[in-house]
């Protein structure tokens, strides 16, 4: 093993400073020397074979470090994460450091080959696989235990000596990218490739999608407009509109996966293995032997977790759906005092006041949604998961079915409770609209302008004490260590899903849900970019090959909506003169329509490949290719074997 | 290359004959001789390295060929066509040549670490491995073209040439087979091990299917019992039977999958790796480059299969059904015409000509379903599908899609058009009990007759001229050469897809259902095995890992019978009574009602995991030390390449 690595002990003067790790203030001195030996030790001893460098600050109570690493050693950490990267012959394939030469744009003095985002993944992997040997605890501070095999930098960030780290921003690359992606006047694709260059696949992914799904809702805000302008009301124009709607969510969907593997592949990641799942930082349990691995380490009991799912987290969120409702019903007796007034003293003032209560109930929606998701955090915390994957399972599914019936209820009880058709839609165009200008709002303009404030000032007390040449960089990492962190892509999908919901489960009354939705996404695309380069530190490149669990939640609000939208027609006044002896020929009609579409649904899921053709033959000959090889080097070992 | 299985030359005198390859009479000299060679020769020659013997009969005018192998050759194939097989540490684990020390039972003098079966697998798969080299066409017939990488045995095969390869039976093994599998006449789990040992996974995975599909059936058949006996027609019973009867197949649905997982992670098949697919038999087309395996071999453009699929067999199905509807209304009419019979001249001739209709009925259905059989094998034939497994998916498509109609359409439209619950339960009975009948006796006693008249005949034969010591095994051959072919497990579980649907689709009007196919379904494992040990040649064994598209089939089924049985349910004259005043009302509640079992369906099939845990940590125990062991084996290179 020690032999592998010592190619790399030749020291290489150029350090450029990728990853910054910064200490609490006051951390003991040996910690920091056993934490920052641990860093450069070689792999042999245990150690991760990376260059620190500490920050010279003005005051040196701050402990920030940079973190960076040997050209060398970055392409061997590509190969122990798998990364895959495009060869000569434009397939793509697992890089390992025996092959380099047959990779495309490989040379071994060319330190791009690896993009900024790459290296800084490798380094943050290499660090959180840093690993406990024969320390019972870290050293300097007894009550911070460790076993062997855990991972350093998870105890140590969980004990809280460890405040953060993080990536540092190219500001070179950023501009440029700043500058393809919102800063030219001129409508175009996102230069997608590049964002994935530097922000990682996860956030490439989003912006791909909400690219795509604002491309794939143009036309159907194409076809909503004139029912608008000309205020057609026809029974078959709008059965027509719906169908179609209907339909193409089910494409859009469909076409989303073919789309999303074309990209991935060219990414890379979806041929990426994936890797064995440690313990998320905060899963706490009593030291055991985990089955899988055989290592000792924490272990909680799995009939414990599911006893707390289904006995509290369970109960506690039926509770949260009946107060939602309940404040459902306020909102309702608000809006029929609001009518009252109206009709008692007709003014403007009065009629003003009729959309009170419904941008009122917005706000409250807003804020319940907020509130609702931190005692969805802390409850999916104290659950206990022992890896992130289920953590961020049980909490989407927790945060989802919240603000689902948070949004949807009053528009259900409206539509299926009241019939007001005039009212729905009313109620349709306040939340939709409320909750795009509270969101754009909330999200990046206040983060951004606060963020601004921040630098100006910043900037000023920096002027007033210029010091050395390496100021440009330690302003950049004060400034960058000081900004929010990004939480990962979970509320902008959240939004997003929130919004194909208002645009398809009641299409057929408001077809100009599309139009705003569509309005919306274009300067959504705009003030995400912004807070992604502007206000929020750089985040950690996280290869992925999905959207993941949102798949299933757009395609779960398009069956729902099939239901909704064929309800609402079978309610329209047009269809009802259709039937005029009886209602029950009308309502078995509907239910057979509604049946035929969502059989005609999922066979058209089921008959649609989820990847391109010429996707599943480039995988195909990878798999053929890797059988291939596994059979020649079964060949090779016996010849190995024999010649012993 | 040559090197590796050079130590396989040495002379192996102990001669077991695992296979027979017939080939046509008449076969030229120069053709036998070719084939020979190429099944003994080296595999450095491109040869399959096997050992050949021809079997002498009495007239030498039969080119029968035995074809065995060397105990050493046997372990090498296995290792080639990924044999998963038990560690000393329980675990499963891929068969490597070098590592079967470790394995369980592994002694170089145990010749029983192989089964049977799969000694005869193996040489099948290395046989259908044997490929043209420099042959332009078979010697000795230039019509049959070769290219460099066809299988010679397909290629022989499809010109005529050889008639058959099949694997033979093991006289002592089937007597302790059958002796254990229905040889005593008491009550228990069939001996799924050794049925799975003798036969492969696909045959002991169907009885295990069925067996598990009996005993799932047993609640309801229990539960349905006293609705027969006591007459309950209460509503509130016929709607609790229904529930139960909705979520219990639900629950049987997920619960074999965790079965299957289990059964085939103990055979080994869960872990195996698919196999790259070469082209069926069957297959033709222009010489071209595959583009997966960059091999020169027959090319057939996709779109043109498309327009075989979408414009000729489509609408030929189509046509079909529409056929089989057509048949359905003369049925109508038949059972009219009967019914006025019997109320002119009533007696008992002419309450049993009531069910004559119906009998013929079901007879036509089945002679209908045998021929749409053999018109969807010769389109799906046509359509020139690649795959193997292409072909048959879109075989059993077509096939299901007609036998659902034709057994169930005359249900549907008693039940939804004629309203009559009566005839509905009169006409379920007669469908399932005739098609029982006459599969039990089509599938299984009539070939048994036939074969054991065959056999009779033969053995006088036989017993005349006596010759040789070798007359056993000659005898053997020649009596199992002329059984009959079994051609897959398909038109057994078409068998129960089809009682599925009888049991669950109106299980509200006929809870007996079940108790019919529990009765049918134990004597039908008793015929089957019957079948599989005395009828058909032996088959060779084909590892699966489960029951592929049938659990979708059988889904899809369950999704169905939620419609149908709240549809009866709504239209059961005690739910019509709760609802005296509106049948809107009565209509809405039914619709709701639905919605909620096929969400709480969808909920139940997403939450119950499809592994069982211990079986989860064991794939995942394996996933994680392969990683671990690529991991190794980087470092292990490197330190090679280091070294040299």
């Amino acid at each position: 093993m020690a032999e592998s690595w010592s190619f790399l002990d030749t020291f290489e003067p150029d350090f450029r400073p990728l990853v910054v790790v910064e200490l609490a203030k006051g951390t003991k001195e040996e910690t920091i020397e056993w934490f920052t030996k641990r860093i450069v030790d070689k792999k042999a001893n245990g150690g991760a074979q990376l260059m620190v460098k500490p920050l010279a600050t003005e005051n040196g109570d701050e402990n920030i470090y940079l973190v960076g690493a040997s050209h060398l050693r970055l392409l061997l950490g590509a190969e122990t994460v798998g990364l895959v990267k495009e060869c000569n012959d434009n397939s793509m394939r697992t890089f390992t450091y025996s092959s380099r030469k047959t990779f495309k744009d490989f040379a071994d003095d060319n330190h791009n080959f690896l993009t900024m985002a790459e290296c800084q993944y490798i380094i943050k992997h290499e660090l959180e696989n840093l690993r406990a040997k024969g320390e019972k605890m870290i050293p300097g501070y007894p009550q911070a235990k460790l076993y062997p095999g855990k991972s350093i930098v998870r105890r140590l960030l969980t004990s809280g000596i460890l405040v953060q780290i993080f990536p540092l921003h190219d500001r070179e690359e950023l501009k440029k990218l700043r500058h393809s992606w919102y800063g030219q006047m001129k409508v175009g694709y996102q230069p997608l490739d590049e964002i994935r260059c530097y922000f990682g696949e996860t956030i490439a992914l989003y912006f791909g999608f909400l690219e795509y799904f604002t491309f794939a809702l143009i036309p159907m805000a194409v076809i909503g407009i004139p029912y608008y302008v000309f205020a057609w009301e026809d029974y078959d124009k709008y059965v027509m509109f719906a169908t179609f709607n209907l339909l193409w969510s089910t494409v859009i969907l469909e076409v989303w996966k073919r789309m999303c593997a074309i990209m991935t592949y060219r990414w890379g990641t979806l041929l990426m293995k994936r890797q064995f799942e440690e313990p998320r930082p905060g899963f706490h349990g009593v030291l055991g032997i985990n089955p899988i691995t055989g290592r000792e380490e924490p272990v909680y009991s799995s009939i414990k977790r599911q006893i707390r799912v289904y006995l509290v987290s369970l109960p506690f969120v039926c509770l949260c759906l009946y107060f939602s409702l309940y404040v459902m019903m306020i909102y309702f007796d608000l809006e029929q005092w609001a009518l009252d007034y109206h009709e008692k003293n007709e003014s403007n003032f009065s009629n003003l006041m009729l959309f009170v209560p419904s941008i009122i109930y917005a706000v409250v929606i807003e804020i319940m949604n907020r509130i609702y998701r931190y005692a969805a955090e802390f409850l999916t915390s104290w659950e206990n998961h022992r890896l992130e994957s289920s953590y961020q399972n049980h909490l989407i599914l927790k945060v989802l079915v919240f603000n689902f019936l948070n949004c949807f209820a009053s528009l259900f009880y409206i539509a299926f409770v009241l019939f007001d058709m005039k009212l729905l839609r009313q109620s349709l165009a306040t939340l939709l609209i409320t909750s795009q200008i509270l969101n754009q709002f909330a999200e990046s303009l206040l983060p951004y302008w606060l963020q601004k404030r921040h630098k100006k000032r910043m900037k000023k007390r920096m002027c007033s004490l210029k010091t050395d040449m390496d100021l440009p960089l330690v302003e950049q990492v004060k400034l960058e260590k000081e900004m929010g962190t990004y939480f990962g892509t979970f509320d902008d999908y959240l939004e997003l899903f929130l919004q194909f919901g208002y645009v398809s489960l009641f299409s057929c009354v408001y077809p100009l849900a599309a139009v705003f939705a569509v309005l919306n996404n274009i300067t959504e695309i705009y003030s995400d970019a912004l807070k992604m380069c502007r206000v929020y530190k750089r985040p950690f490149a996280e290869p992925t090959a999905n959207i993941g669990v949102w798949q299933l939640a757009f395609e779960t609000m398009s069956v729902i909506s099939v239901v909704t939208n064929c309800i609402l027609i079978g309610m329209s006044p047009q269809v009802n003169a259709l039937f005029p002896d009886s209602k029950v020929d009308l309502i078995l009609t509907v239910a057979l329509v509604e049946h035929l579409l969502l059989a005609i649904k999922f066979i058209m899921a089921f008959v649609i490949p989820d990847k391109p053709r010429d996707i599943q033959i480039k995988l195909a000959k990878l798999e053929f290719e890797s059988v291939e090889a596994l059979k020649q080097q079964v060949r090779a070992t016996d010849m190995y074997n024999s010649e012993k």
